[in-house]
């Protein structure tokens, strides 16, 4: 991984846990697999364990030649898809991601979102920010709050179900499409299932849970857009390809529907953009995943893993080949 | 109660449900309980339950003349303290509150302010807007987050409670303060008792949940805010006399703390109050209770009180004339 991420991840009291569970040398960080020096080949050639993170090279066949004793890649973020190849399935490493842990505070981040949203309150406040008045709610906001509302999930990623659970003391419905989630599984999740466009527009808030694939580019187009009701809230945490930004930007702009954004695409929207200005829209810097502190649950995920690891079990969060076409 | 009142939260089909649970003219409304036209003069001689709700006048020794045979008060919003009078309990009316309801979104409220407030997810907004580029969150949000946070709640309320209840997914310490709670309701409660200047000085967030009383009357201080750590927050649903608005703006301008305010103290802040405008700043209109179709869930309140009624059961949530000393 990177040293800053390193630095960023590990800098609490995890990689001691870590030295405890493991022959480290907590000073080393390899950051490019291909021309490491003498002392750092050595090390990788006698390498069990792999502990990656954001910024780490490509374990590719070259990098995997380094090293023959690799059982297993522990990553301390999201998505291996970066570094994580079929050379690495084709020899076989076990690999396990702190997806579930970094999807915490997304969902923690996205229910905060719906229930400001569904109450209008970034809107009160801006009401109020330029009334400078005593704001008449009854009138400009007759019909919002968390009461008796439908939230739609697209995906029941590890996010949308911490969502889903997440949601349950409050009065609100939850719909959910996955093209993936079986009828036993929505059941389980005590979710009602819908196709994508029934969802869209039976919902107040659609937040977005889907990963990056050619089948969810532009989910969010012109036509499905317009699906939503009059006052609804589009919240996109997942990437910002899934959504027409174009598109979306012509509905908030008359003001139809509200967003809630922590990805668009382009990633930094143009200066001129008028979604950094618009009231309806909370623009936000990337900033659900885990950040500050929350980078530490993510250590501690790792080293979690490792003690499974350690003790002869299964990794808690493995990753599996197959699911992993139609997931982060 | 006033007819904006009865339309808004009486808009619904609750009043259909109380028109099957008891003999109701749903067109009546009473408004004055001292000079009522002749018909409404009749039909208070007969009231056995009175449902009341926001604009009611108060409920005095002349106003009960009127109404031999009234043996209960129903309120469809918060406090009762506006109506209810001392001559209503020497009468031995019994008074039941949807203050339990009106508290839901009070929490919800609180909730999301929390969860945005330890991730400065606004703040993040902001930078953002102002920067238009790409936001390095490491050097600028080193340390925030919602991992092993520390909450402090003023005020085992209601709305105290159910900010408890909604935090127990979430990997934070909370902390109580509330001269009335016992050791063992704190237990059962699952948190933590702390005198007021520990909470104070222990929290990353502090929020309100103490009612307005001369015991908590500018609890907050320059001296108490002094207390909260740097880039610690301050939320307010309770009441804006609770907080010094003049040290709090102090404190709030060199950025040292953060608030969350839907009260202050005037209620409606003069036109140039840094409190408007200032990024660290959410200030909200009075709107965190319930609004829009919230209301609606203050009429199933009422409309479920009545049903215990009308099958000769004792209210959920009857009013003690003693607790009410200590309360909003
Ligand atoms: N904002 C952030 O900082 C942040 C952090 C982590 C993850 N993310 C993003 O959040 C999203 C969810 O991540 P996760 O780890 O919870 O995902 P996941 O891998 O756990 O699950 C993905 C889910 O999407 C479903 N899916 C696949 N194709 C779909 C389609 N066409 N329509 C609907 N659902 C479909 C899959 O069946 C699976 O249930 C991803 O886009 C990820 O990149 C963002
Ligand atoms: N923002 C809104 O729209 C809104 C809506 C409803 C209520 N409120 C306000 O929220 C607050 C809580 O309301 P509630 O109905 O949950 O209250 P409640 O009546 O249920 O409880 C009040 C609690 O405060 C405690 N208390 C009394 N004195 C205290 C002190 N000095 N320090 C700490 N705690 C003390 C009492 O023991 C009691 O547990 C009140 O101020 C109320 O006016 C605001």
């Amino acid at each position: 991984m990177s040293r800053e991420t390193r630095d960023a991840i590990f800098g609490g009291e995890a990689l001691a846990r870590i030295a405890r569970l493991a022959r480290i040398d907590t000073e080393v960080l390899v950051t490019d697999f291909v021309a490491p020096d003498p002392v750092l080949g050595r090390m990788l050639a006698e390498t069990e364990v792999l502990v990656t993170g954001w910024g780490c090279p490509r374990i590719d066949r070259a990098a995997l030649s380094r090293m023959p004793r690799l059982r297993a890649v522990v990553h301390s973020a999201g998505s291996v898809k970066h570094h994580i190849t079929d050379a690495c399935w084709e020899r076989g490493v076990q690999v396990s991601t702190a997806a579930a842990a970094n999807a915490l505070p997304v969902a923690e981040y996205t229910v905060a979102a719906i229930l400001f949203a569904n109450k209008r309150v970034l809107d009160g406040a801006y009401a109020y920010r330029q009334s400078r008045q005593r704001v008449n709610l009854l009138e400009r906001f007759p019909s919002v709050g968390n009461y008796r509302r439908t939230v739609g999930l697209v995906g029941a990623s590890r996010i949308g179900r911490r969502v889903v659970e997440l949601l349950r003391p409050f009065d609100v419905r939850v719909l959910v499409h996955d093209p993936y989630l079986s009828e036993r599984e929505a059941r389980e999740l005590g979710v009602e299932q819908a196709g994508l466009d029934a969802l869209v527009s039976r919902s107040d808030v659609v937040s977005l849970h889907a990963p990056e694939l050619p089948a969810t580019r532009r989910m969010f187009d012109a036509a499905r857009l317009s699906l939503m009701p009059d006052g609804a809230t589009l919240i996109n945490t997942a990437r910002g390809s899934l959504v027409d930004t174009e598109a979306l930007t012509k509905e908030v702009r008359t003001g139809r529907l509200h967003a809630v954004l922590d990805h668009t695409e382009p990633e930094v929207l143009p200066a001129d953009s008028p979604l950094f200005d618009l009231p309806n829209v909370l623009l936000t810097p990337h900033l659900a995943g885990s950040i500050g502190g929350e980078l530490h649950r993510l250590a501690d995920a790792t080293a979690d893993e490792l003690g499974r690891y350690a003790q002869g079990l299964t990794f808690r969060h493995r990753v599996d080949p197959q699911a992993l076409q139609h997931s982060a």
